[in-house]
């Protein structure tokens, strides 16, 4: 017997879980990628990033309350391949001048992945009629967006640093 | 012995690498996504698409060519775990109102790993005196943007016919 074809609230719950699995490995990366880093800056940005992303998981946490599900992961092979990525290079570019602009740009990486998502929850959000989960969503979306822009401006100093030292 | 340490050139040959195979692994997956969408919106937007990423594809020979290396790609774990969750929603949401919108957000996934990457790329591009490279890339950093405000505003209509519909 086919299954019953599955709606946009169901969409919704299925990458909100999507997205908890994602926050959570960044939560344990964030830490590898701060010890990583080179510079004091990109260290403090990672380090106050990994804060920021535990209040993530708590507006996550509020919104399956609000939706009456339970709060679970479901493996995202997106965030796996990302931070796989981002791995790659502190193995790859250990010891080197471009090692922060590598972290960066693997940072930068998972921070799109996160608007896009975000992005999509919010407009899901308000199409279902769950405008505090969409308030919500949309905090996210802004801090990650702020965080995508200060990486920006670190990546621009930390590549005027490794030119100087070339 | 130890290796020497890399430089932000050979972290950017990695990187053209990296979306390098993206982009091939892009025109693989997009008639996949044309040949599932239900509205005629959105496999028009899939299958214009294809037909841009192709260009993308020429500008990066280019640019390889520039740097005098082989056009070639290199396993890119982030974009497999990207298209993974689209081929994921195609058959797990297959008949359902839902479809649409799924592919919609597996679209602006895609979108945005490679507005990150061809944003880092132009950067270092820049930083390493490409100045050629870094047009091209910039050229195609535009049309993902566009690409990706396109699909928003798809994903609007989709969202209100599916609400419709219900």
């Amino acid at each position: 017997m086919p299954k019953a074809p599955k709606t946009l609230d169901e969409l919704f719950h299925d990458t909100l879980k999507d997205i908890y699995f994602a926050e959570k490995k960044i939560l344990a990366t964030l830490p590898k990628m701060a010890k990583a880093a080179q510079s004091e800056d990109l260290k403090s940005a990672f380090n106050d990033h990994r804060d920021q992303t535990e209040g993530h998981v708590e507006r996550l946490d509020r919104i399956f309350a609000m939706i009456e599900k339970k709060a679970q992961g479901k493996t995202c092979p997106a965030i796996i391949g990302i931070t796989d990525e981002g791995a790659e290079i502190i193995s790859e570019y250990k010891g080197s001048p471009a090692l922060d602009a590598g972290l960066l740009a693997a940072a930068q990486a998972v921070e799109h992945y996160e608007i896009s998502r975000y992005g999509t929850l919010r407009t899901w959000a308000e199409e279902l009629g769950l405008d505090e989960a969409a308030s919500l969503l949309q905090e996210t979306l802004d801090e990650e967006a702020e965080t995508d822009k200060a990486l920006t401006e670190i990546a621009k100093s930390a590549i005027n640093l490794q030119a100087e030292a070339a």
